[in-house]
């Protein structure tokens, strides 16, 4: 199975490469290295090369991969690609607000222009493609839990639009092609999730309250910290994502939530992040921003009965792994 | 002045550059004539290339504008253009339901690129630059009557997602090349609107319903003719409009709705049609159609206080002179 992974160099990316190259795909990453990094993908651009080993090998416990499977290509997907693949997944958008709102107008361009060139790729060499949708979709939400149902709640000439609306027109595409096209989508729409390669200064509250954790600094709160999160372990996201892939059925066009249930208020992040480094951590507070969404949490009736998803990790064991990555990555072993 | 108009060869498009003519504008009217058409505009292009006179002149009434003041360019908003304007109206978009349907990943580019390649001119020349928004980016609103500051209740993945959320993506578009680059804009938000030169078969209900009304067939009325629709006349639209870009202060970037108030059920504008043409008129009824708005009717506070702006025609002289305009246009005179 030849796959290609756009925004395969990101967070998530990354670890979804590794997924796949660990279930025997070849796979094509692109990525124009905006937010995403080659640090993340080093060992496997290494590994294809040859058996260089080294640290950067060894540092992601010797995954199998075959060397001539993964491919790094440069690549914007605001331009149109030309490639042979059976799976397209469409990661590829700066997805924390610090680096969506660097540059509005080339994120909306991400968003809706990488969805037309991934379809129209998708069209013409009958591949299946996947966009990465996201809980923005659903705004500052006036139902709780969230289901696919819900048509959302967001303010389309807002700061956080250029993310909101861009996945939401790209969802919207996403239909159409498959309406017009008969292309055939997966859409999956992705709530809070942390783990390794996060950024280091992305602005999230996972990566932030981890770093500042790290440096002994005060924890950045919003507001009164009472606003709650559901936050899913990377490993677990990626597990729904290859299960919805992989779904066939004549709902399978359907978008389905990918997250975590389980709510914890910021204050609770905080506190479990205390247990995991062993000491209590102070925080600082601060106004919250503008249209921050103050609730979020998925209803994933649809990924439990249609893929038998459901998450596996507790925060905690996923704080303890993401603060041992944190602290390689800052030099601090 | 030099004004573009992109959609000008379409219902409100034709009647803009006339006013703008009119007003004594430049006018380059952009159209790639899929929804817009020739015969909208053909007595300006004749006037442009001299007293050519005849029939189609006579019929707008002896319309005073310089020869050379009208230029038609064949275009589609989709490409970029370069070119000199001042001031930017863009229109182009299909916007009924049967023809942004027809092929709805061409409707999103057409809103999404059009807005992105006329903000990118209005950039580069410093041009001030008009959306043509619509009442749909409320899409089936929870709010009654809608104000700007109202986020909207779309359905992302519907049939009608195509011209609303490109819509949304144009606003956001909008609102960012304003924050990012300091492009001047303007947004209105178009309620419905009706008057001479509405396409035969483009399936809105005042079209259908004079269309249907002079040819002695019953009157086709969507669920039980209770929903209402708030209906504007064209040339109230236009002036509203040319306000609008004309309205210059801190907040003129903002959205501004623009339409009538006065809301009439499907069934009180069949009785209105009714007495215009003199005859009880027969109707027949079909099921709704998926998400189709079950009311709208727009709150008008920024319009009247930001730019003195009201509607003025009553329905029954709009809809006398919009019949009067079918019978002609179908050889019925």
């Amino acid at each position: 199975m030849r796959t290609l992974v756009t925004g395969g160099a990101g967070f998530l990316g990354s670890h979804l490469c590794e997924r796949l190259l660990a279930d025997g795909h070849e796979v094509i990453c692109l990525d124009n290295l905006f937010t995403g990094s080659k640090r993340n993908i080093r060992h496997l651009i290494d590994l294809a090369a040859g058996p260089v080993g080294g640290a950067n090998t060894r540092s992601v416990g010797g995954l199998a991969c075959g060397t001539a499977d993964f491919e790094f290509v440069r690549h914007d997907v605001v331009e149109p690609i030309l490639l042979e693949a059976e799976w397209i997944f469409n990661l590829a958008c700066p997805a924390s607000p610090v680096h969506y709102q660097f540059n509005p107008v080339k994120t909306v361009k991400t968003s809706v222009m990488g969805a037309l060139n991934m379809l129209g790729l998708a069209k013409r060499v009958k591949a299946r493609v996947l966009q990465a949708s996201t809980s923005e979709v659903y705004g500052d939400p006036q139902e709780h839990p969230q289901r696919e149902e819900y048509w959302g709640h967001v303010n389309p000439i807002g700061p956080r639009a250029c993310y909101d609306e861009g996945k939401r027109v790209a969802e919207t595409l996403m239909m159409d092609y498959h309406r017009q096209n008969k292309v055939d989508i997966r859409i999956v729409r992705i709530f809070n999730t942390y783990g390794p390669r996060m950024a280091v200064g992305d602005g999230r509250v996972v990566s932030n309250f981890i770093v500042q954790a790290l440096r002994g600094e005060p924890l950045t709160v919003y507001g009164d910290g009472k606003q709650t999160r559901s936050f899913c372990y990377v490993s677990d996201l990626i597990d729904g994502i290859v299960r919805l892939m992989k779904y066939e059925a004549a709902d399978s066009h359907e978008p389905v939530n990918i997250g975590n249930t389980t709510e914890v208020t910021m204050l609770e992040l905080v506190e479990t992040l205390g247990q995991v480094m062993g000491r209590k951590i102070a925080v600082e507070y601060r106004p919250l921003p503008v249209n921050d969404p103050v609730r979020r949490r998925p209803d994933i009736t649809r990924a439990q009965t249609r893929l038998g998803w459901q998450p596996r990790t507790p925060l905690r064991e996923g704080l303890t792994r993401t603060v041992e990555f944190f602290r390689q990555s800052l030099g601090m072993t």
